[in-house]
């Protein structure tokens, strides 16, 4: 098994830490900029149930762009394959994540991906539902049934602030509808109510283990044996964590570390090593790409050590 | 004089109708699809008051992208040149008039020029005036006085038709909103409700000639010998014409023709050769830029009988 | 064991041969043209030794494409991993293999990755030694061990056919040598020859099936036991193959097949199931992404009847 | 009459001298590099024959880019307007001077317009003769002929440089060849001869300004009387010198300046105000879009002490 004490998790994330003086904590939203650049924290979870953890595991944290791979598990249960790629495609970019640029230049305008924003956002507006609300209720419940915690909830101060600032995002929103990628009544303001929620959702590491976990074991709950997510949609996740997960530098994380993972600009990762543990960590120092800097850096002595990489 | 009569002017009139068998009406909005596709008509208006026409110049059309070098006029007026040109460049592009590319991809987002759409939003939310309405009523009154005509006003349908529809000009404004192109108050809905009814100004081809007559004569309107313009603002807007007024077919307009010129999807084009008359056109069927085939037709026409090109 | 009889094989040939008739062989250059379009073969190659096969296995095709991967390896062992992702990145693009943009406009000047063919030239370049023929005999010796196949040469006349038009080729080589992207004394007719040589190397299937196994593997000859590439370098190799190997149609495979794999314009793939085995596919009909389309069809059924996924 | 004495002219060089200190001299080319970044000299001259010069107007510089506008002229009277512009389009573009991003993302693979660098490489390649050689003694003795200097050659020391430093401009000629934008026989290597001779044609401001005068006079030296190039071609000449003659700072330079012109990186300008006069300047040091920071300064001064914008 491969790594078998908190302690020697607690080692890695010394030398990890080291790092995140290299990085900067995202301040375009208030409540993440309040954010202690040398946190670090990590949390494993194993399908018997074990959890090793270094750093403080109770923080909560806001998904943000990790929400993007399990809204698109959802939305792939609610609609299902064929649907979801007619309007989101399943292609790798070489640019940030947040560009607009390929949706001008390629014909026809669809998103590459599902975990680019326009592409999220896409994916996002497909959640089933008649109101904001309850498309949102669907959601959550969709989370707490990963991580077996009814209480997990949303930050409203987060949520409200990103939905202040981000104009952005609705800009993309409005560059789709305009080219029929979103659904003709599609209402932007309601979509970015959606989708600012969706990025609030909060929870710790020892949660966010748990859904790299469930992902893991190939949308199977192994502790209540519950298949949450089918097989086939868990590991197309799986996949786009690997080709586009860590936004425009998944290929080098895939090339260095090798693990399916999902970031946020809050600093978190979701990781799924296939068969064997889910990873939930904390760094909110980032990187020029908005990847947690010291997260990476945790994930590659981890792959190292124990030879996690799939490939 | 260049064109001493109607009946010059019809003989062109009927030769440059035949292409538009060519071009197309704009369909995106219903109240502009209704055009008839072989409609061409033309007014000159020289300063002397003498006006020549072929065609049923009575119809009236909405100004559309005729508006842009108006609402520019206005706002450096409004503004001056250092504060608007801090928010707009000067350059031409070889993008599509509604591209979004140039915005991500050149650095500061500024858009190149105030006759794309990106540049003439950023102008016509620099309009003064403390509400929508307020804002509006400016831009008529200064259009009124360019015209002397008190009647002008604006089509609600096509207003309307376009506010609902114009998704990717709200993609424009929530883009340069993010990148503090345009106020941090601003309302991209309120800018949006000024927009669609700045193009959606409606007048007849005399009026049109007649608000190119006034930039003909730098500024100045040779009926009641007002300088309505200042002469710096009225030969700036018409380099604009020259170097960016049809759209991304300016460069071959300037070759040919050699008029500054601004054209609008409704098939308008308001024309102005400096220091001897205004021009109003009015043919709905488009050439693939969006500019009037058989409009361009008859300008090559009128400068290469009359000697009209600047060049 | 996942397949056991060319029977099977030749069952899933017969159904992906179906597909041949929506794709086109590549016809820029004669010697390609002259495929048959709806040839069909494979071949497996198991650690132990064991070969199965189906359809004319015996013919020759040059590697195109699939040569980058080769290369990339020999240049990995060359010259060590800074030295060479200093010249080449590790993302996955959403353009074309053959497309300039992105040399202008991200900065530094620097290919995405080793597959694209910006990167591969670059790659190829990096291969030491003092004369082309030397460097091209080195790349030659290293193919010929993995195949265990002293008689694999080049292609002549492909190699002179690509020489004489491969002018995108040669754009993409200066450009990146003025951006220092390529050694100051590289001579750029000189990298062509070298080029246009890699990609004409032919081998028929089970050779290709073969070098798939070593890669398979881990860089082990499994029926000599030798090494013949390291352990890391292998696999980043895998890694660029499922992240970048079948074009802008990477994320797609990755997705539905999963298996690390490259292919080639004459419609050759090499595919390495890791541990497993190794593919060798040739299909000269290719799909609009230059991928071929029965190749890809083909490596889907084995994938799905199988369970070859990585995912 | 605008100008009356050089006391007047060196009074405005001593202005516009102040503003070589913000500028940079061109260092890509050790020949150009030596240049006294303050430097500052201008000549003009009418058209009955009087010359007015301020600054050291010996001093010989090479055209570079200004020589487009030349050869241009010169391929369109060799070739026509229509086989030209099948070839070259006539837009400006917001683009850098040697950007090649547009040929790759508009169909068909046309340069935009003749004076960025992709478009003057094809014009070049269309100048008619059978040898480099050949072609070459045709533009010089075109040259010649304009200003009436038959000693006029060029820079073997430039030209040297430029040809093994041009790196991009090979690739801008590759990458046209591939998109038939260049006659299949095009020879890469005698195309970047032609073209290195002809950006190294040296002159001083005197003959520079004599040059403006014929594109001034529409064609016409008017001190022999001799029309030395066709009307309608002098005047697409000027009408490109308007639009694209700045590189990407032409649209600013029409609305501040208004004057016909076309600028080199040797920090040379040649001007052609209609029906007045002819302009030659050179002042090495440039600013970031690689005109004479000085040369636009003092022209700007000129156009609005003697009100000389076309505009």
């Amino acid at each position: 098994m491969p790594c078998q004490s908190s302690d020697e998790l607690k080692i890695l994330v010394e030398e990890a830490r080291i790092c995140t003086k290299n990085g900067k904590v995202a301040n375009y939203i208030p409540a993440l900029g309040k954010a202690k650049a040398n946190d670090l924290s990590i949390a494993i979870h194993y399908p018997d149930g074990r959890c090793l953890s270094a750093g403080n595991i109770e923080k909560k944290i806001t998904l943000q762009s990790i929400s993007k791979v399990i809204s698109l598990a959802l939305v792939l249960m609610d609609r299902g394959l064929d649907d979801v790629f007619g309007h989101v495609g399943m292609e790798p970019t070489g640019d940030p994540f947040n560009s607009i640029v390929k949706l001008e230049t390629m014909a026809p305008t669809k998103p590459l991906n599902p975990l680019i924003n326009a592409g999220a956002l896409v994916v996002t507006n497909m959640i089933k539902g008649n109101t904001v609300e309850e498309r949102f209720l669907r959601l959550l419940s969709f989370i707490r049934e990963m991580t077996n915690d009814s209480t997990i909830g949303y930050c409203e101060e987060v949520a409200r602030s990103e939905f202040e600032t981000s104009h952005l995002n609705r800009a993309l929103c409005y560059f789709l509808k305009q080219h029929n990628m979103m659904a003709e009544n599609t209402d932007v303001e309601q979509l970015m109510d959606l989708y600012t929620k969706q990025c609030a959702i909060e929870m710790n590491c020892l949660d966010l283990a748990r859904i790299g976990l469930v992902f893991a074991m190939d949308g199977v709950d192994p502790l209540s044996g519950k298949q949450i997510i089918p097989t086939d949609v868990a590991r197309i996740c799986k996949t786009f964590m690997v080709t586009c997960g860590m936004y425009n530098a998944s290929g080098e994380f895939a090339i260095k570390i090798g693990i399916p993972a999902k970031s946020g600009v809050s600093g978190g990762i979701m990781g799924a090593v296939p068969g064997k543990f889910g990873i939930g960590i904390f760094g909110p120092a980032l990187d020029e790409k908005g990847n947690s800097i010291a997260g990476i850096k945790l994930l590659e002595l981890l792959s190292k050590n124990y030879q996690l990489s799939m490939f």
